[in-house]
Formats: C-alpha cells, structure tokens, sequence
C-alpha cells in the first residue's frame, strides 16, 4: 500500500494520512490499521463477551429495551417539543429533506437544555462506548434523526469516519455511535442497514471535497460515496443487516461501519437520538482536505471535554 | 355520495362515471361498487378457501414456489437475454429508471418471442384468474418489473385501477395482477407493499390527467397520486405488508389496493413478470379522461383475446 502525504502543513498532528480518501486518486480499498475493540481486558466491561465479539466481527450489535417505556415516552415527547419549538425554525443546526421543508436532523442535541443532553451521559450509554473505546471519551456530534413518514428519503451507503476524518480531522478509528430509537424501526419504515464486516476495510473515495459541502452532503452526501464495485465486494461478504429496533433500543456501531437507509413511504415515521462517541485521545486536528473545519455544531472542537456519566432514570436527573 | 357524469359523448358505454378521478374535484374516499371475489361457487376452483378469504378481506396473496428452480433458472435466462437485446434498444416499450439509464420495465412481454408469452397463458396463472374472475380473461397488460441494485428507485402508493380506470377506460374493478418472483424479494431490496384492505374504497384523486402522462408517469407517478391524510387512514386500518417472495413464488393482488415500494440501495436487484388479467366482460372503452387512449403495449385493445391456458413446465412449450 502506498500512503499518501496530505499537503505540506495541513495536517500538524500527522505527516502522514493513513487514512486518505477524496485526493483525487481512484477509489480503492485500504486496510484497517487500528483496532475495533480498544479494551483491555474484555471480560471486566458491561458487556456479555458475544456483544464484544460481534461489534469485532460484524462492527454492531443491538441492546433490546435499554431504556423503559416510561423514558422513551418522555423522550419522545421532548423530541416533538423541539421539532416545533417555534425558535429552533432557521436555526442552521435543523436540517430538512432534500427538496422538501421536513425536518431530517437536529444537531447537537447534547448541548440543548433537554432529555437529550441527559441521555448523552446515561452510564447505559457512556459505559459501553467507555469500555469498547477504553479510553475518556467525548461527544464528537449529536443529533436526532428523523425519517418522515411517505416521504422520507433514502440515504446512501457511506462510512462515517470517512467524513469525520477527511471533513473534521479525526485521526483514527476510535470512535463508535450509538442509536437510541425513539419510534419503532421496522424492516417497512426505511430502518438502517449495515454491510457487517466492512469496518476492517477503509474506502478511499474519489474527488474532492468542495467548499462548504457539509450544507448539503447533510441532506444528500456526494463526496465520499464508495463506488458501486467496492460496494457489491464488501456486500459479498458481509451481505446486507437490517435494523429492527424498537422504542427504547440502542443500536451500537463502530465509526468506519458502511452503512445507508432506503427511503421510508410509509405512513409510519421513524425518530432516533444519535451520538458519537470519541477517546478523547482521538480528538479532533485539522481537517484532512483542504477546507475549513465544519462549524462546532457537526464538530466538537472548540469544547472538548470528557464526559461524567450519570446513572437512573433519565426523568429523574 | 354524489356520482359526477363525465364529458358527454366521452364514454359512450357508461352515462355515469362510477369511479370519477382526477376530474379536477377534492380528493376523497369513494365505496368500491364493484365485489372482489366473482366465483360463483368458491369452493370448485384451484384455491383453498383461505387464499379466496384472504384475497376477498385484504385484496392480495401469496402463493410459494408455484413455478419450480428449473422454470426460474430459464425464465431468469430469458429475462436477461431480453433486456440486452440490442435490437430492443430505443424501443419505446423498454422504460428507464428516472433521471438514470438503469432500464425499469420492458412492457408486452406477454407479445414477445419469449417464454414470457408461454408464461402468460400458464394454467397455474389463468386458472386463478379466470377463478376469480368468473370470467374468459385476456391480458390488459404485461410487463417485466426491475428494481435496480444500489441505485433501484422507489415507487409511491396508488392504486393501478385509479389509472387503468382513467387513463385506459377499464370500466370495473374485474381485473387482477399476478407478479412473479424471478429473484429474492426480501424485506431489504425495496419490495412490494401493499395496505390491506384499501381495495374496499376507491381513492379519487386531484388534478387532470395531462397530455401523454404515460411517458413520465411509467418512471414516477404525479397524477393519481393519494393525498396524506387518505393514505394515512386507510393504513390505520389495514396497516402496510411487506411482500416477501422467493423466487418462482406468485403474489396475486386485486386491481385496486393500493400499493407502493420504497428504493434500494443494497447490491441486490430485484426482478418481477408481472400479469394484469382482466375479464373479458370488463374489456376496456374510451378512457375516463379528456386525453387519447394509451398506446397498446401499455394497455390492450385492438388486440383483446380470450387467452387459452397452457399446462406443465413452461420449458416444455
């Protein structure tokens, strides 16, 4: 494999980019050089050995009713209250549906005055991502997800450390997310699916990141879209998972896992709390491309500090 | 309800226009007038009284495996064959997949030199039909459905006999569709859906039917299109299945549920023959509309034969 040096300065913590995609080569499969599994003793975490080899293996796995229907029905009220707070409405951090006035994302929920900046520290949550990342961690980005009702729309396969490293400059693959549903997923509502497996490959995208792009690979990415052959290689052997999750599931994923959703017309919308978990040994540098950094809502960066996690109710906080 | 006559001289065999869309009135709900079952004696034909039931309640069932491995392995052949078929090219009846070169659907295979015009007149299909029916039948029409890998788009709800009824003239609810699997159908790759039970009414939608809708119409439906607020409420009824079909399984589905699927982006295509058998009686007439009747690959008319069914394995023709 042949590294390729990022430009001169660019990238003070790293001289060399082990990770590099959209440079303007073709695309191309690159192994990955870090671990998936960071902790140390494996047996000493809250979680059953089978989870800690399946987010090896495949890249995720599922926690079934991690929070209560008591909380969920609390989150999920929260959830409509800022979906309609009449203040939010042009806030650059609320993103709607190509095309369409539906919301799609709010982001940095984490720091919003709700039950959502509670839920980022739940021990539930924080626990895990702790152990597996073994390591302080912080919260790279936050958002809730929205897939409307018959007319939510699909969005591509894509590798999010592939973003986060070329856009915001995470150096390395440490760094998972983790999906709270909020609504039921179902095989119908256009639910996420993964390509197991295809987190020990890195893709190497083609093009270069445009000025800006985050305004709207948001809604529709088009840079760092692995082409069709790679898609169909990594498929061959990992296939295709569907996520069924329902109200208060977590679905836990490793950064670098392909992943994409079909479009959703049914009558049944679906909502899920998202957060990203990074070692705060992992902290963001400069981006690997030859943009700005995104802004602080889509990037920690200005107000990294590891989290303190809390435990019980998220009513009762 | 109040019935609303059409154009006078427009449809010389129907005074009224029972099943009025699109005539630039608010959409709304009409009763279906028409039964679902014909049968005269349920019990003397090919199906167990369940699938008669359950087409009757729901509108639509599944039947497994009706045409073995080795009749899918040759369809499939042929099907392959079909669509590269260079002199076939440009032919107006080979329809692309919006903004995109993918082709979507090769119409009036039921006319092709192919085991497809065999597969038209198999027993296992006519024999339902004509059953249900209670009639000679013919084919209104015939086409091979693809669902593109990766790139497969989806294909909103609606009713198919909303445009037979308008836009061909198919004057009652006396027609079916049999589709039959040539690959996995899975709960992944943007399959079928149907809302149960949404035969029962007749959605009579907004707008008029514009000049040659048809050449868009085949990519992505704009005219006969159900609002929000009436999808929602026939779904809150009979909810939204999912059709999952192996290969060589059938799913026969009455003329007026509503149906739909969503995209795909996993690296399996899917494809479907798809049969509309009409009754003999129901032939069509001049469409419900202000515009010229479709062209006779989409909709058959100079050519309305009773079909002749065929036993044992399609490959043995």
């Amino acid at each position: 494999m042949t590294l390729t040096s990022v430009e001169a300065g660019h990238a003070p913590e790293a001289d060399v980019d082990i990770y590099p995609s959209r440079i303007g080569t073709t695309p191309c499969l690159l192994p990955r050089l870090d671990p998936v599994v960071y902790a140390s003793d494996r047996s000493s975490g809250p979680l059953p050995q089978q989870l800690v080899s399946q987010f090896e293996t495949q890249g995720f796995f599922i926690m079934e009713n991690l929070f209560n229907q008591d909380e969920v029905a609390a989150l999920f009220e929260e959830m409509l209250a800022m979906r309609e707070d009449p203040k939010a409405s042009g806030s650059p951090h609320f993103i709607g549906e190509p095309g369409d006035a539906s919301l799609r994302s709010i982001f940095a929920i984490h720091k919003s005055e709700s039950l959502f900046a509670r839920l980022a520290e739940d021990e539930r949550l924080v626990g895990v991502a702790r152990f597996l990342l073994n390591d302080e961690i912080y919260i790279h980005q936050s958002r809730m997800n929205f897939k409307p009702a018959l007319k939510g729309k699909e969005f591509y396969w894509h590798s999010d450390f592939e973003t986060w490293h070329v856009e915001d400059g995470m150096p390395s693959m440490r760094a998972l997310s983790a999906s709270i549903a909020l609504t039921e997923n179902s095989t119908d509502n256009g639910p996420l699916m993964f390509i197991p497996e295809s987190h020990h490959q890195y893709v190497s995208c083609e093009g270069e990141t445009p000025r800006e792009h985050f305004k709207q690979s948001l809604q529709r990415q088009e840079y760092g879209i692995p082409p069709d052959e790679i898609l169909i290689r990594l498929a061959s052997t990992g296939g295709v998972a569907t996520v069924n999750a329902s109200p208060g599931s977590v679905v836990f994923f490793d950064s670098n896992l392909m992943h994409g959703s079909n479009s959703n017309i049914t009558p049944y919308p679906r909502s899920n709390a998202f957060y990203v978990y990074n070692a705060l040994s992992n902290a963001v540098v400069e981006p690997f491309c030859t943009q700005p950094a995104r802004p602080e809502f889509l990037c920690t960066r200005e107000s990294i500090q590891p989290l303190t996690s809390q435990s019980g109710d998220i009513r009762h906080a």
